[in-house]
């Protein structure tokens, strides 16, 4: 039997280890951690939190928890144009949650701080009845006012997506047990679920190019609406045009009313920006060096600020209260 | 019947108000937000979270919930000397927590961001059937390299507290119904519970002047100890001296078994720091300017890391496994 290491021994063994190469974590012996802005540069700051059952399913993977809830974060960074510097956990799990949970959780944080390169800074854990809540705060570093808005789309522009849309939707939907796909395809639908691609690797590229840009949680088309209102202009994305999947594009063909699931499901955590035409040849060039999918899907133009989907057939296709269909 | 808001009414309502006057929270309308820390300035940065059941009652005042969450994180800020900036905040409630409940969480943030010179920068909101639950991540400034560490403690300092040590732990024991008093100190000593003071105005005198500090959360004897092993010194504290208020006499006065709940209780949220005694004077006038009591309790010994509470006899007060007693 071994002894339970309590909160404390929690701290030391499992999320001390997340401190290293960040000095000003104080390797979280101290009240607080102190965070270095050169000069030049400014603080981007995210918080977002998942809740199991919400955001997660309660069996899911202690790893994949960890890394969703760090993942959701990077996302908004990457799509400021930020480069992921340093967060702050604030993990709330039962009392009867083992040490082993615990040590698989932060492996999965580790895991993913080598891969985009961030650092724990500081956080909190309490015990909770209710069920596991990750709280986390993401700090990244931008070239002073060089935050890329939901705001900055002009007319002119041409609205692009990274990755693919609507694997995660319908990924729950698979685990949910509302939609049947062949093995292959549910291994990677809900991989999607279980894990966001954040796409920090073009956080550089968006910030040099894009004038406006979002990450995609509440679906492409809210998110669409939420930065063509932000910004005061009108736009539109072509329906035919949206990168879906292989696994996608077989659900939609199998049954075409899964189109509002893609379009309105969230969770996608793609970055949706606009950038003008002109900076196209060097936006796909960074996306090829970077292995990242990008796609043109539209434009921005001036006038009220209205957004649309068009359909294959030319006429927008419209959000009735049942969900997405065709007009 | 009056149509509930849900989760974009509640934030466009509630919450985007409290970003008045921090332009970098684009009045929540982004993926994120900027901070911009001035050159010759670094940024301190703190998360506590708090849950119902544990750090607050269920049943009490969002106002007070909600100021509670905020004033734990300035105290932090406060015991590294830094100057209160932003927040982040991720709100996990209820679906039947009502609108009404969040609007008075809301006022009781615009209080004390008033109260304290802070304001939203972002957060999040999210749905569950567990506890309430607030996590807060607080931003504060400091001069670069001047962020005060519980490791600065050196050989002839002495030790400082600021306000009244134990009466947040006997406020609790009351509202337990573990302790009986007179109405006028169940009022002081619950109060004191229920809403931190958080000593912000001192801030800056501790920055220029404290070598060490903590905020005592745990309990002076055991912050006191944390103090004492993160800078390599000995330390005592002398009993007598420690300050308490007129109530947490009279509790002591009754049972002096209630020493326990004052030394080892936690939640003052008081700062313990230490100084050079050349600068008691200036402390004192800077405290006596904010209004803010600050009382010299001990002194700062080279040596093998070891704190030590003395009491009236000059012998040191132990703890066994039962609590404080005098030895």
């Amino acid at each position: 039997m071994v002894e339970p290491l309590g909160e404390f021994g929690r701290i030391e063994r499992f999320f001390r280890p997340l401190t290293a190469g960040f000095p000003g974590a104080f390797a979280l012996t101290d009240d607080a951690a102190v965070i270095d802005v050169p000069a030049g540069a400014e603080l981007v700051v995210t918080t977002d939190a998942v809740l199991a059952g919400v955001h997660f399913l309660p069996g899911d993977p202690p790893e994949d928890v960890a890394r969703k809830a760090l993942r959701v974060n990077l996302s908004d960074l990457a799509a400021k144009g930020a480069q992921p510097l340093a967060y702050t956990l604030t993990l709330a799990i039962g009392g009867d949650i083992p040490d082993a949970w615990v040590e698989r959780f932060a492996s999965g944080l580790a895991a993913d701080q080598a891969l985009y390169g961030i650092a724990l800074a500081g956080g909190d854990s309490v015990s909770t009845p209710g069920p596991v809540t990750v709280s986390i705060t993401a700090m990244g570093l931008v070239a002073s006012g060089k935050m890329v808005r939901r705001s900055g789309a002009r007319a002119g522009d041409t609205v692009f997506v990274t990755g693919t849309i609507g694997d995660s939707a319908l990924g729950l939907a698979v685990l949910m047990r509302r939609l049947v796909v062949s093995p292959d395809d549910e291994a990677m639908l809900t991989a999607r679920y279980r894990l966001p691609q954040p796409r920090s690797s073009l956080a550089s590229a968006i910030s040099t190019h894009a004038h406006a840009a979002i990450d995609i949680s509440d679906g492409l088309a809210a998110d669409f609406g939420h930065l063509c209102r932000a910004s005061g202009v009108s736009g539109e994305i072509l329906l035919p045009r949206i990168p879906l999947s292989p696994a996608a594009r077989r659900v939609l063909e199998a049954d075409p009313a899964r189109l509002s699931s893609i379009l309105a499901g969230g969770d996608d955590y793609e970055i949706l920006f606009t950038a003008p035409p002109e900076s196209a040849a060097a936006l796909a060039e960074a996306a090829l060096c970077q292995g990242v999918a990008l796609t043109g899907i539209g434009h921005i133009e001036a006038g009220e600020a209205r957004s649309r989907i068009i359909g294959a057939s030319g006429l927008p296709v419209r959000l009735d209260r049942l969900g997405w269909t065709h007009a």
